[in-house]
């Protein structure tokens, strides 16, 4: 028996990286959570300890925050593809990079109705998102865009039922003909290519973000699956560029209250909002005629890059 | 010596209630975190186990649920004003109840650009609180309202300095002419009374915040200090109905990275934003004739009211 | 109407503070998460922006540091009177310091049987801390400390009942012979004195922190308030140099589940451990010959410091 | 163009469910968080909202409970096998199941120096984890077991170094030949088979936790990969029932800090632990005649499992 090393990444994890353009006297913002990993043959680091191969952790940072000005962020998904591209040729034992960036919504603060032009606030909610696979095979490099949001919380108060489900020994549920469905939506969708439509990768995030929060709002729904699946087929049809959509989502118990022991009837008013445990459903959504995954959602072979966490 | 018992408070915490008005289609939704307590005279609970005279923290949470339903939330304040009212009569042990609000914004979904009957996206951002302290004395109870938000977030990409500080053999910070300055709000302000023009609470809340932000916007910043005076200030001038503003105010530092040993310049433009420490400022503005605050921050004894958390 | 400055304290927050002690091949840590604030007439910073009387928090985390080396951590009280004791030397404007601590514990890892050198396993579980007081009064200075834990989280598995309480038109809440009592213990006692047996703050520690957890293992409970208030009064028998002890005990609620729609029993084995809402229980037990607490609870007049969070 | 469901998953997450074993007067207690999934040709429910194949998640969760008393917990993998082969038999849509749990440690609390009957302190700490997959076949059923831990912080004052790394024009970093390591592991472990060593899952869970431990400490560390490769061998070559173990660890940055501006020295004594950003070490070590993976670290398709959350 030998023990060998298998699957590894490193990286330098949530850097907290904010540029602003300053270039006229109305500023802009952008503030991104970058984290940046290298994949290859790092066997003589993790085996003899040595590091000549490493290009460290520490670099790593200097390079997300200066391409924060060299490069710039027009969209989280460009900086990424940048700083991907600069770490295979700085680092040539890397074989795969991977960038992940978050990035929160700041709007101008309105004073007397016009928004400032260098004083913001936070918007909170939900999180832009982007994951940039690169990747080289010899002279050739290819690329991998999964874009997406987290933490959109939404809710209907009512349009949504659960009935007609699977009973066992176990199930106590009742059928539920008018319910509040809920819930904090992540979702991420493959981008074809990295050829978007005008080079614009904020448009169709925009554009999806719109998509995904109609058709919740639209569709009546049976159960939280089949309103996911809606978002992602309404948004495969209007956007080409994508090849699929995934979602996790957590269904947001909201429990009606019995209020009947008080004499006071509660048709559909008063809720209680439960965090633990919650319903949680994931689902991928695709073309027949998608380009394969291939390394797109290929991440590190760690525990936490398998959903276990 | 003799031990005995001193201050102490006991209560439900953190009850999730979620209150639908469904009288038309187009549904409202007021969504809240209640904490209930009551002081008194629990002697004999503490030191014999004695549990008469105390009203259980379980009925104190069925209460929060089915007065969401039979008093209604027209506003935070109202509905803890309604729950601290009651608790006095029920428990007659109770000299005083505590009721605690946050409120949760919601959005109605837009589709095609028109709000949505009964859908919904939280807000995110800043969250509205309130706090009702209610006493009584023989026959005759009083009431104090502090109502507030948190967790605001607000930035400045200029406009802000730090220069002139005190300096002593460990100062090493230089001079800052022109800097970021961001924190996360806490404000909360104590009402004269519980008359409030109109008894609308929630005009008061908007205008609040709306001072708060336009006043962070336009005041040229010598220290963080100064804009929160500046801010308490406007909220005082503006509003006649409260006595005293208080703030709690990290200062979210913003650091402009070194880029030169890249030879790369960075004037003002890419900044680390760091997570600890920080500073912590916390400030008070109120009116020379105010009312004497009295029991109106009067909370619990336990530790956690002395903010050594 | 003059609108005037009210109370305000400002500082640094969360300084991580890790000492190393590696005098001998055996080293030793301490890992403290250090706040220190100032408090006295800081009207021309606030009013005028005139910093002047200002020290910067960014000398305040320098100072942290450096005393973790000039001065040492013998004891986090230690540590803590000495800083606060520099501050008012170093800011005459300064009236008074706060100065907070948190202890993170850590254990050498066991090798073949035996505490290693130089390697750590942090603990986990409760942490210890302290809040030190220190304020002048023309030449003279007094200090109060006020030490304690939070996050013990302790659990019986019977030997506690809750029955007899009182009822009105709101109560569901059957009687309880036997259950599952859980809290997560926050409990803060203040010295009498800063003199302590023997000066040594951790002894007095070790032994509260034990007291607590055998009282509370030994009281049948009749209510978690009446726990509190024998683990309370047990501490003040047992330390003569502890004036006063204050517990903020939320109540982690344990409910039985019902099994009986499956045909199981069960006599007191499955429960669900839920969140929110949770029973929140305050109480002090003091002495009646007790010093005045004075100032040794006094914070910052801002938000947090009023238990409103 | 059609659009199709592509993978997905449902179940109930976070069951938090309390097990106390009470056939005698001394308790035990096992605390768990149970999530729990199914996935299959879950198609009409996400298409037409059809749910006659769907077994609620509420069931699940019930299945939970009830099974912590029908079943018992003799350890979380032998809980979790029978979870999932129960699933695979109520729900004959589900091609496989996924059941993950963590447990949290609890000690019993020491009353004059022996372990109480019924009182118990959380332990704190690294958390056990488990997660067991099952699939089916036709008549066949297979499992994959992969057991690990999180949250073990672990910290070296001497013995680490970071030097001879490759440099690029964007690195600044000094060589270190002595500093702190740190971090908090997570490891998970993949079971050759369901056939451990005397059926005793928690013999091996202790003795690869005891061998991390040890040989973290006793390693010279040239890096963390280092470390984790020396770790993971270590494991590896004293359990020949576990095929390969997986790491994540955070690389806990402590920076010494510059006090030669006061003209204090800093010899390895004083460390600000720093928060973000931070390194993010993740490696696999395995056995060259391992078994292969297959589908033990497969997990639902959703963006979660693909670790860019």
């Amino acid at each position: 028996m030998t023990i060998v090393l298998g699957p590894n990444q490193y990286g330098k994890a949530e850097n907290r990286v904010v540029r602003i353009y300053r270039d006229t006297d109305r500023h802009e913002i952008r503030d991104l959570n970058v984290s940046t990993s290298l994949r290859g043959d790092f066997t003589a680091a993790h085996v003899d300890g040595d590091q000549s191969a490493v290009l460290p952790t520490d670099t790593q940072k200097n390079t997300a925050f200066a391409f924060a000005k060299e490069h710039g962020v027009s969209s989280p998904e460009d900086y990424a593809l940048a700083l991907a591209a600069h770490f295979l040729d700085a680092a040539s034992a890397a074989t795969g990079a991977r960038i992940e960036v978050e990035e929160y919504a700041w709007d101008r603060i309105s004073v007397r109705g016009k928004g400032h032009d260098h004083a913001f606030a936070r918007r909170g909610g939900d999180i832009r998102t982007t994951v940039v696979t690169m990747e080289r095979a010899g002279a050739t490099r290819r690329a991998w865009v999964v874009s997406g949001l987290k933490d959109l919380v939404v809710l209907k108060s009512t349009g949504s039922q659960f009935t007609g489900f699977l009973r066992d020994r176990y199930t106590t549920l009742p059928e539920a003909d008018d319910r509040i469905l809920a819930t904090s939506l992540v979702a991420r969708w493959r981008y074809a290519s990295t050829d978007v439509p005008g080079g614009d990768w904020t448009t169709t995030f925009d554009g999806v973000r719109q998509i995904l929060l109609e058709t919740f709002a639209t569709t009546y729904s049976r159960a939280l699956q089949q309103s996911l699946y809606a978002m992602g087929s309404a948004v495969l049809q209007a956007h080409p560029e994508i090849a699929e959509i995934r979602f996790s989502a957590p269904n947001k118990h909201h429990f009606l209250v019995d209020l009947s022991p008080f004499g006071v009837e509660n048709p559909g008013e008063v809720f209680l909002a439960a965090d633990r445990p919650y319903g949680l459903i994931e689902a991928t959504v695709t073309r027949d005629d998608a380009p394969d995954a291939e390394d797109a959602w290929l991440t590190a072979p760690g525990p936490r890059q398998e959903g276990v966490t």
